[in-house]
């Protein structure tokens, strides 16, 4: 029997590698063949044009390049069919670093040294152990807990915050709207790692900030965006940051993508920006796994990952 | 039976913190009564003034204040009896998470994304994971050992380098003169927490960091220095980061400290420097483990942590 064709729909960069790699075992395509086309049943995407997806008569599931799936839900003419997202060791641990160092420099006052240096200042500032600081984490999933169990590692104290109740040795967890303002109260510095959905967009905003705890000695919370940019309010990270709610803050996701030259974050001397770059979707790691499940899928096995579309992740 | 009272003999920092907090259970002194007191049995120092300790009769024991004793070993009347030295948890905690913290930046391309910032650039540059990167620690004491373990709990592959043979799970070990060029050549990140001994003077010169590993892609090695100053030469640095054999530096330590202004390390744009603070030595968790040696050495137990004057170390 002929193995169905895969259509590999992406936006905003070259998929010319994953091209490769999945034609490893499966015909691929960049197009559907007409309006209908029938030999597809896969379909490889990074925001799909609208309804490119919706008459595609044999479309068995949908498969998500990269962790997070607010991108195709964009689409209104997507299938119901199950939608499979990345999990994978490479990604994961590729986040786990970026958080690791971006906890870290603020943790040992990066910032402060280098602005000590630029002035050829020596002078050694109050420096505090991992284990007299609380890191929270905001979407205790597959990214968050990979990160909290290192940063417990590393000494850190830490909390974390998720839709439902799941428990994590060593972490001292919190759901739900009750549980967000006491997770906030007991957080120094908040690690975001939430996917967006409807129940999540904006919800980084000044009321949240101002929630996060103060401490003498500390100047400021201290916040690490590497879920999405519209968690977020750009603007009110800057009047968090202007009135001292916010130290510092570490941002990998923006409202607009790429930040645009406007924007005063890029030129903040409180705000770290890097370009979403916290953890790539390597096609070398990725692609494989995904003609393995789609094997696995044909054989009768259930996909691994498959998104709740209720509850959008 | 009185206790025998401390000389506490510092200079550079001011003593008083420590002077309360030795005081809790023994009479200090900052200078000895006359020429030789006798009432004097435990000194206390941090770079004492020569031959002040050599005519204290019933002298039993020096405690230095810090890790490294090589500040005490420049006094020509420094007498023969046991010298000790600090390790504190407190301490070793600090020094683990400078190391981890300057692994991370280095390691995640700092100085690349602060300088993309500056620009508003937006460009997601290649990564490797901890995995790839060996990261290699001269000086595998006990500050050592502690960042090893906590390297290892991140992902990155460890050698360790040593005066005698002793192996650690998981690390790859070299020792004494024949094993430093395999170490070196096997390592891309030079982690030194040696100490200043005779033997180690100067070691970290242009020589040594030339027999660093090159890797493609990874543009040159990077060194890490939080040992002591004078185990390097701060010239031959600068000349290996000209010339790219070294691609970056975090230098919390210096031939001379502070740093003078006029030292090319301080504006070098691949140097980051900080001003000896990576563990400091807090009286705060320090001066009570001191008093509770002291009292059980008159008990009759040996003294801990004691200094090989032979090593110098
Ligand atoms: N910056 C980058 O380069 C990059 C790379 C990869 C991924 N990401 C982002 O990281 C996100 C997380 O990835 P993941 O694999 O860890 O996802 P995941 O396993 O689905 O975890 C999501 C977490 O968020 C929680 N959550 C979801 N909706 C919530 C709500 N309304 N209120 C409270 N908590 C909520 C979930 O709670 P439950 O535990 O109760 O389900 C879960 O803990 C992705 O969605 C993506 O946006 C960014
Ligand atoms: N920057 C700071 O704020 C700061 C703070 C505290 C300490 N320090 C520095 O850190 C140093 C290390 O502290 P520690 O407590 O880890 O000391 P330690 O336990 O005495 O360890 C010293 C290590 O260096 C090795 N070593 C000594 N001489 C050597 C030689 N000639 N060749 C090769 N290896 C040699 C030892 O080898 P063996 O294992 O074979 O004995 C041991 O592994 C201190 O001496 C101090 O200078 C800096």
């Amino acid at each position: 029997m002929e193995k169905g064709r895969i259509l590999l729909s992406v936006t905003g960069f070259n998929p010319q590698r994953w091209h490769e790699l999945l034609s490893a075992s499966r015909e691929v395509v960049l197009k559907p063949d007409g309006p209908e086309d029938p030999s597809i049943t896969y379909a490889v995407v990074w925001k799909q044009p609208a309804n490119i997806l919706a008459k595609l008569p044999n479309l068995r599931a949908v498969f998500s390049i990269g962790a997070g799936v607010d991108h195709l839900f964009n689409d209104p003419g997507l299938p119901d069919v199950p939608i499979v997202r990345v999990v994978a060791d490479n990604l994961t641990q590729h986040m786990v670093e970026y958080i690791v160092w971006r906890v870290m420099d603020h943790h040992r006052q990066g910032a402060l040294f280098r602005n000590q240096q630029q002035k050829k200042i020596w002078h050694e500032p109050p420096q505090r152990l991992a284990r007299d600081i609380s890191v929270g984490i905001m979407g205790l999933g597959e990214l968050g807990r990979a990160a909290a169990s290192v940063l417990l590692g590393l000494g850190f104290r830490v909390n974390g915050w998720g839709r439902t109740d799941r428990p994590m040795a060593g972490v001292e967890t919190y759901h739900g709207d009750a549980g967000l303002v006491p997770f906030l109260n007991a957080t120094d510095i908040l690690v975001v790692l939430l996917p967006l959905t409807p129940a999540t967009k904006g919800i980084i905003d000044y009321g949240v900030l101002r929630q996060l705890r103060r401490r003498n000695g500390l100047g400021g919370a201290v916040l690490i965006n590497a879920g999405r940019g519209r968690l977020q309010k750009d603007a009110d990270i800057v009047r968090a940051l202007e009135d001292g709610t916010l130290k510092e803050a570490s941002l990998d996701v923006f409202e607009v993508e790429p930040l645009p030259k406007t924007s005063p974050l890029w030129s903040h001397p409180k705000v770290f920006v890097t370009p979403h770059s916290g953890a790539t979707s390597d096609p070398a790691h990725l692609a494989a796994p995904m003609l393995a499940q789609m094997d696995a899928f044909e054989r009768g096995e259930p996909l691994q990952n498959v998104v709740n579309r209720e509850a959008g992740y």
